[in-house]
């Protein structure tokens, strides 16, 4: 325990969830006893070049490990989930728990790591785990992925909501979110609530997923070709939908993409996914039905460079080509980012002669997986919470939501916009930003886990943009003379058989001018000769090109 | 003329415009005339790394130079004008014909450029211009930027009109558009429309600038603390609201930003902008008066790193900092592959305490330049063309505006979606295409014009992700020996002090194999050898990190 927690204060914080959408990790701590709430990976922006993952900087739980009761896991994103691998190989976690769709998802992911020893255990609906002084218990609610819960955790000093990510559907594909238990606890008393924050910005109640599945049963009805259909492969209810839809209008299914593939078994398996036998057909067996009968489900509504779908606008699938009267329907959202490739991805769609059908006020192709502001106050009003942390969210979502907190009864002063690390100390009676606990990104690329730094990614920054060129001297150091012509290499930089005349030049003034140094030293320093080669390099190529090229001097020397 | 062209047909075609937002050059040629009509760049997007623009290959009109006429200009957008120093470079204008506002851009553009002889004139809104046997007349529209102007190709075979860059806006806040003199043209018949498609896929008549005016003087109002504004520097009239405002509720205005301040002080000395002396005050004044009764104009609104606002948001401005009561209006919308800069900027704002609003349904502080859906459809009843065209636009948006006019009375058939380059062929009583011409996209880094090729955007793009790693041995080549042990040098991939295990594996590998090889040669290729470290050291390196470095063996020689 944090020297600045006190004995009866429950101190409860992020290592990743604030201030980004994405790393989700929050952590209640008391006495002796931690539970990690979920284990998420962020997917990087574009400033993140080459990176594959960022995940929270776990030292914190490390340097704490034998305290860690358990994780427990809301659903079964990768924001969620997807860090489990990474945290697994720093810390000791006792026990996972997680439900349904989750305990699937996790496995496959572990596979591949079996040198790992963990317990993953699966929690009941209505269970109540005790974990020593701290209690668990859990609340079912409606997400874009099944068996999606909010988390209870019952202290001596009250108890702490976790929503997990949430919306609340009231005619949705799935079971219902469990109103019911949601406003006992309310009714019994919440000291703290932390709510998904994503969606704070939109002044909206989030529309059903019946409307969407009702619209493209409508959409299904009216194309008279095939129905080429990108979803998320996570979303398995909006997959049911699509099922339906092709049922009623008697169109059969066939799968593109391996995750929507994975997503259609495991769906099936799993009952979430239910259709006649006769619905999904092979790949071979689509020439046998008319264009009018079939559905394509396919990966690729990001415009993923090699999901099925981008292939098939490509015109480089091996077994789809468009044909006349194909539609595409996007039923999707962009995640911030991926703009111009879904954008591209519908030029080439439109070119080769599909109709394309994206969300849109006309056409109610998808639905966000979390709550709008009016149902974050619908939240609030059931639970009506002692103190408020708003989580899931970048600055600004977390902001608005604290104070549409306080204009639904939260007490002004009660609420608290924190950092991930900033850790809030809650008694019965009251709740202060105690401190501050080690957190921040860390860079996982390939099998690199924390290599990458600031120095690496601003050096493939500065290489993206003008590439680089590379002078290579060979200096007898018995002469103190060069041995041959400095060599001039560059990539990325400009097209250098063109401009052999520029590399030419480049060499010959390398040339002069280090011979020029080297006869006015007594020995040599390497690094000042480097830094001397860097400086003349720079001003020269920028003046002749207005451009600006990493430098890289070699030196070599014989003797 | 090309071949393909009969000599009673008008050609026309794009070199730049169609399947993009950008780098806009239509021609019209007829026998032995050319007119061009603007001359734009493109801002690249984040795939081609390091272009600074993308311009038009302009080769079409360096071969037919002879028959240019004139280049006349539709408006002062760097989409319409930026490409002008780079074709004067390449290819013979008699002279250029653009109108107000335009005629400065154009001139402060090629002040850097002394070098060219070019004939700069200005056209009168109800000139027309006689430039052989095609004939040009004019016809004021609205747009972003004041002095907007549609253009009428009179042609032997019929009427040529290009929209521009439009909108039809009710209550301008600029003088109305030319709503008599477009119905006339299409009372005296229109052969040809080439219309703006920017917003086609919007199934809406865009709001007007008064509307998003009124929204902006309620803002101003109700802000108790400075009102930091930020806009497009080029939407004049939109600067002119954000005056107006201003005197309604008694502020004073500070300019920051160099594009800002610049459409300032062009814009009173050209009458866009009214205010009384007092109105604008200097910076140092700003302190005599009280937040409420302040308004900071600046640039920024696309998260531009180092624009004015971005600076303030990052606390790295060195003369305005956020402070209690502060609202930040964006007068803006994201340009497609700002959103992440943008969402960036808002959040840091929130963060040091400002208030942040944006272009919503809530707050209307923003509206396009370009016509909905249901404009396009009213000029394309204005105009009642024979043949359209549409232009300006992704493909989808081509193809929607396509499918519009023919909903409207273009008759199936006489629409033409088109690519940069085709021609299309237009008589009195026919259209069809023709032909192609060559068009393509040339990217303008630093001083180069067409020397990056995709070649060094691949580098470039390769390099982004994992950096690079470098080789470098030196060979006697009497004794075929390696001089010194391999030098292994890496940028971006890893940060090799960390590393430094790594270094000296390679390291050792390159010595241990490369001694191999050249015991078993006679004479040295270094070609074979260097592609042999190369394949040598991916596979290394991949199977220990997983990345994949650019590998940049170097060898050099001495004996």
């Amino acid at each position: 325990m944090p020297n600045f927690l006190k004995n009866n204060e429950v101190g409860v914080f992020a290592l990743g969830g604030l201030g980004e959408v994405g790393k989700n990790m929050y952590v209640v701590e008391y006495q002796d006893e931690i539970i990690v709430i979920d284990s998420g990976i962020l997917f990087p922006d574009d400033h993140l070049l080459g990176i594959d993952y960022v995940i929270p900087d776990y030292t914190y739980l490390f340097e704490n490990q034998d305290k860690i009761k358990a994780l427990i896991i809301t659903h079964g994103h990768m924001d969620h989930i997807g860090g489990i691998e990474y945290l697994l190989r720093r810390v000791k976690i006792p026990v996972i728990y997680a439900n349904g769709l989750a305990i699937g998802l996790i496995k496959s992911k572990l596979e591949n790591h079996r040198g790992y020893r963990v317990d993953l255990k699966e929690y009941q609906e209505y269970e109540k785990l005790v974990l020593g002084k701290l209690k668990v218990s859990f609340f079912r609610t409606n997400h874009s992925i099944p068996d999606s819960f909010g988390i209870v955790v019952h202290s001596p000093e009250g108890r702490i909501i976790h929503t997990g990510d949430f919306k609340f559907d009231f005619t949705p594909t799935g079971p219902d979110a469990d109103y019911q238990r949601i406003a006992e606890l309310g009714k019994k008393g919440v000291l703290l609530l932390l709510s998904d924050s994503t969606n704070a910005e939109l002044n909206e109640f989030t529309k059903s997923e019946t409307l969407v599945s009702e619209s493209i049963k409508d959409i299904f009805t009216q194309i008279e070709g095939r129905a080429i259909v990108a979803t998320f492969a996570s979303n398995v209810h909006r997959v049911q939908q699509m099922v339906e839809a092709s049922i009623a209008t008697g169109r059969k299914i066939v799968v593109y993409g391996r995750s929507m593939v994975n997503t259609v078994e495991v769906g099936k398996e799993m009952g979430y996914i239910k259709a006649p036998k006769t619905t999904f057909i092979d790949r071979n067996q689509v020439r046998k039905y008319p264009a009018s009968k079939v559905t394509i489900l396919c990966t690729g509504s990001q415009g993923e460079p090699f999901a099925a779908l981008s292939r098939i606008a490509a015109g480089t699938h091996r077994q789809i080509s468009i044909q006349h009267g194909d539609t595409v329907i996007f039923s999707s959202s962009a995640i911030p980012g991926n703009q111009e490739s879904i954008s591209h991805t519908i030029n080439q769609l439109f070119k080769r002669g599909a109709d394309v059908i994206t969300n849109s006020p006309l056409s109610d192709t998808h639905t966000s997986g979390h709550a709008g502001r009016e149902e974050l106050k619908l939240m609030l009003k059931l639970t009506k919470p002692k103190y408020f942390m708003p989580i899931h969210g970048e600055y600004r979502m977390l902001k608005i939501h604290a104070q549409t907190a306080v204009k639904t009864g939260v007490k002004k002063g009660n609420e608290f916009v924190l950092d991930n690390g900033d850790m809030l100390a809650v008694t019965k009676n009251s709740a202060r930003v105690a401190g501050k606990v080690q957190a921040g990104d860390v860079y996982v690329d390939g099998k690199g886990i924390g290599d990458i730094g600031n120095v690496v990614l601003r050096d493939r920054k500065y290489l993206s943009e003008d590439g680089l060129l590379s002078a290579i001297i060979t200096i007898n150091t018995k002469t103190n003379k060069l041995v041959t012509d400095p060599n001039i290499i560059s990539r990325g930089f400009i097209y250098m058989k063109e401009r052999s005349e520029l590399t030419s030049e480049i060499s010959d003034l390398v040339k002069e001018k280090v011979s020029e140094k080297l006869e006015n030293i007594q020995s040599l320093d390497t690094s000042r000769l480097k830094r001397y080669i860097t400086n003349l390099l720079r001003n020269y190529i920028n003046q002749k090109t207005e451009r600006n090229p990493m430098i890289l001097p070699v030196i070599m020397t014989v003797n």
